[in-house]
């Protein structure tokens, strides 16, 4: 892995200022921590950055100070003692009139105590304008998504090696964890599923202290951070023999995943994959099917695009998505199937790195 | 441990709506996650519940539907496709005019939708009125409090014992959350904090490679789930021997710690906690302390009440309280002691177990 520079954050600010006209704004105030990191490099869980057409401030309390100054070194560091009032001086400081916010991110005490403060200001709420402002990643992002992926992957590799019937899901998402932390992942992207049995028809089914046993499904959702930034695969292991029934649904499983990672590239409706995944499911299946086929990835687990019915998205060379189409038989098992790909101009790039051919523990 | 049972969500929600008329409305729209749990029981990450005068309507997502069928079984659980749409038809369905919603969780956007929805009620924004719902705790609660607690503490003197010159900070954040996940822990309460040396320095530091040496403070603030609530506790380790400047420092932030302790009971002003601190710290270290002395912590880990100069917020019998001064000089050293306390009529007890006297690790 080469050392990685990231001196994108004034490229990313640049390319949003250019926006400010047909946002009808003269700066932005984010407020949303992964936008914040994702424009500034601060990597703290609290604060606000406000951009102006020049200027810009990024406002931390004094538990972040000292490593906003260390991590951010082109955006001058404010430290407040109020949110709303280190906000108000900031948009001040700038001479902003027209202020975009975004409107998924500023609650409702937030924007009228803001708009109590802000008189002579006008708060312009940017909700589509912003969705898909970290959708498309650069390369610097794919190489450490890459980087996400891989120590996933590998921990999910090393537990198909180890898993026995006898293992409880709590013991299988620690050796998952633990195998991942020690190759570098920061922290779990989302809690870890492992779901067996009968547990596996809830989709997002916590762990529990139930132990695997022969005949049952095993869906195992990992995903871990690296630099910040998440990973997301989902394997189905197979302790001992299938059923008929179980071997055929895995089957038309894994050949809608596999049909849609292969319909995947620029220009393909995020709608249109998921109605694949769905007619390859077919009516046998596709009403067992109780989520949307895939969302994006990036800093945020869950981010834009979305793979689902109701869609109105385009992918576009960059985004990074999953696929992950499954089955829930509700008091019996469940199956998923999980790939994260990057979408190119022709095609798409697989991620995760787990075959996706039936796991079969004996 | 005894099996412990929660009934206390019908006299929770009964509770609330007994508060309708004073909060001028008929029904309430909760949203956020936390408050869903509290009221309801459901563990997943995402759905509405909408309470009515006699009625009410759990909503999930279809990942959610046979989990919240299974934890939910005194509110009828609906399952929607778009989240908008379900919130329209149970306002409807409860016959509801005018809805209190959580005005700090409720998000610009979503607002929008909703009141283009819901054009014949009357949505009406609730922020203090709710601030408190979760804040004292009840037996149960406070049951389940302390085995979070007794989790962390014992992952934490297992540390104490461990610990060497040499760990790196990740190792060591590993180690802990090994533990105390091994315990029965379910996932961390927040992302731990491990800093050492300059690194202690930065109050919400992330754990790097770097290697813990003689000379050190070690500041370890770690904290895990237990049925879904929160515990939280600092400890800061000395490795070898402290120099003068340091032991000097411990002792003041010790004192500060204490002697809040010592005035924590019902009826204390939290404002007047974070002055004591900061009066103990006194002119040479108050400086030094640049975040508030503490917050509540349940089932999210800041919740209400807030202990800092500009808190309004009285402490009441059943509030579950971090004292939590530290003191940080850039570029050197810093220090933390941080205990959780439940807050009782004449007193509050402790329920983080570790001595707070310095722990020298040779």
């Amino acid at each position: 892995m080469p050392q990685l520079k990231n001196d994108s954050t004034l490229d990313r600010i640049q390319a949003i200022r250019g926006k400010f006209p047909g946002f009808q704004v003269d700066g932005i105030l984010f407020s949303g921590i992964s936008n914040i990191r994702y424009l500034s490099g601060f990597t703290g869980s609290d604060g606000a950055l406000v951009l102006g057409p020049e200027g810009a401030r990024l406002l931390v309390d004094g538990r972040y100070t000292a490593q906003a100054i260390r991590e951010v070194r082109q955006i001058p560091v404010v430290q407040y003692a109020n949110k709303m009032q280190g906000i108000e001086q900031a948009v001040r400081d700038l001479h902003l009139k027209r202020i975009g916010f975004e409107a998924s991110f500023v609650c409702v005490d937030m924007h009228q105590a803001l708009t109590r403060r802000l008189r002579k200001s006008k708060l312009v709420p940017l909700g589509d304008e912003l969705r898909m402002l970290r959708a498309c990643k650069d390369d610097h992002e794919i190489l450490v998504m890459k980087k996400a992926a891989a120590i996933a992957s590998k921990a999910m590799a090393a537990l198909a090696k180890e898993i026995r019937p006898g293992w409880t899901e709590q013991e299988t998402a620690l050796y998952l964890e633990m195998t991942a932390r020690r190759s570098g992942g920061e922290q779990v992207s989302f809690e870890t599923i492992v779901a067996s049995g009968k547990n596996a028809a809830l989709p997002h089914a916590k762990p529990t202290n139930r132990k695997i046993k022969t005949g049952d499904f095993v869906v195992v959702d990992f995903g871990i951070k690296y630099r910040g930034y998440c990973s997301d695969e989902t394997c189905t292991f197979a302790i001992g023999e299938l059923t008929a029934d179980q071997k055929n649904a895995y089957r038309a499983v894994l050949r809608a995943h596999d049909e849609a990672i292969a319909c995947i590239r620029e220009g393909t409706a995020a709608a249109d994959v998921d109605a694949l995944v769905r007619g390859v499911l077919g009516d046998q299946y596709s009403r067992f099917f109780v989520h949307g086929t895939g969302h994006g990835v990036g800093l945020e687990v869950h981010e834009a695009p979305r793979l689902a019915p109701d869609s109105k998205d385009v992918l576009k060379a960059g985004m990074v998505v999953t696929v992950e189409p499954g089955l829930y038989y509700p008091g019996c098992w469940g199956i998923r199937i999980e790939d994260t790909v990057v979408v190119k101009k022709n095609s798409c790039e697989k991620i995760t790195k787990m075959n996706k051919k039936p796991i079969v523990i004996k």
